[in-house]
């Protein structure tokens, strides 16, 4: 299988190409090794960005959430950085086969890139390794591995985005709900008008997810939301996926996943 | 009006006497200072005691969450620790009333008092004043002050309570929900098995309040429950709270409040 690290692109027979909100958009992805569910398509639906503004997403992968926002808010400046070469150049290929601008650089967000390093950003999004590597075990692929386990702490993704991000701009992560004291503090320490919006499998479940939200600069108190629920009904239906409606809508029609009010 | 802090007991002219569950319990109050409202009768529903079972209600005021638990769970072992004396003794003249026997010690939560510090407890309640003396006015009653206001942070709570705590042992708050960023920090540090259970007025409004429990040595992930839902309908109705069937139960038919499973 071998680490992805060091290869610079997938052979076409790695790839699948999945659809993603009802087709508008087509992303290659390796068929093993890290690929994207829904929770890149939910984080890109929370943004609150309007054209022109300026858009970072730390750790695209394979650029998934930076091009689903792009689908539902037109005229975004897109950059993406990744630190393993062949998702930066999976993201490029996905941006150029979808015909949405996306300036993909590759690198460390422990260690900024001077491009990107000069710039600030309307909004910084980021969906973070979910397991912490110190407490799983070793994934078998290391392209996987690296994107689902843990080479940094949230707090380092956290500052890394709240220097990146303009004055009263706007951070947003999504994250394992398990994680969220952690995710809290650090986002504490860096941002204000800090925002929690659970996304609740099922009525009355726990939250498997998490969005937070928070302003450079933000003065607001601290606001945690009425869970936003993904499915319908008590059980998950065999076969299939029932979304609630809200959900269905965000995941196959490009709406926004706004956080209330 | 003059500052309750030095004072023994309240006139009996001050005093009102208000039903709790239903008319279970009656508890004085006095007319101005400190009253409850349905913040102890919440945090008391939500503890998973078991007759026999020893609880330390942190800060307890008048007594209510304390009397709360009592009349829903049979056979407590029952202790407050309340720092006015005036408001101590008018928790042991609400236990005497209300024929439940309650230890109230008169105390500091940061300095505990010998005949607390010896002690270990199955549970641990607090409901720590809401507001940060820091960002709001000055009460013009002192005892209302000190029991809304801030003499001791958060942390100062949470690492009495976790020093009062049996190991395996479960520690309850019920806090603004403004303020979860500090309280997550501080019980992250002393408890393990943390949960949040978000007590949302109206379906897809924030929460006002939330309930935070762990457990000394818990070694669980975090959790963060599908809010608890008070009221039904979209608007306050005019005139009167129109709680939810569950709310109901819990407030005037002194049922559980329970985590979800």
């Amino acid at each position: 299988m071998g680490s992805t690290l060091r290869r610079d692109g997938f052979d076409a027979t790695e790839l699948s190409h999945d659809a993603f909100l009802g087709g508008r958009l087509v992303i290659a992805q390796p068929k093993v090794g890290y690929r994207a569910g829904v929770d890149p398509v939910l984080l890109a639906a929370s943004v609150p960005a309007r054209a022109g503004e300026r858009v970072l997403d730390l750790g695209c992968g394979g650029g998934v959430a930076g091009l689903c926002l792009a689908a539902r808010v037109p005229g975004l400046r897109l950059a993406g950085l990744e630190v393993q070469p062949v998702y930066a150049n999976l993201a490029r290929r996905n941006a150029k086969a979808n015909d949405i601008a996306l300036d993909v650089v590759t690198g460390d967000l422990s260690n900024m890139p001077d491009a990107l390093r000069q710039q600030q950003f309307d909004h910084v999004i980021a969906n973070p390794p979910y397991f912490d590597r110190r407490q799983s075990t070793a994934a078998r692929d290391a392209g996987r591995e690296r994107a689902m386990g843990e080479d940094l702490s949230l707090g380092d993704w956290v500052s890394a985005a709240a220097r990146r991000v303009a004055q009263k701009g706007c951070v947003t992560f999504i994250q394992r709900a398990e994680r969220l004291p952690d995710l809290m503090a650090a986002a504490a320490m860096h941002l204000g008008s800090l925002e929690v919006l659970p996304l609740i499998p099922r009525r009355g479940r726990a939250a498997r997810l998490v969005l937070l939200r928070g302003r450079k600069g933000g003065r607001a108190g601290f606001r945690l939301h009425d869970g936003w629920l993904l499915h319908e009904g008590p059980e998950h239906v065999q076969g299939g996926e029932k979304y609630t409606d809200l959900t269905d809508q965000v995941l196959r029609n490009a709406a926004a996943l706004s956080f209330p009010a």
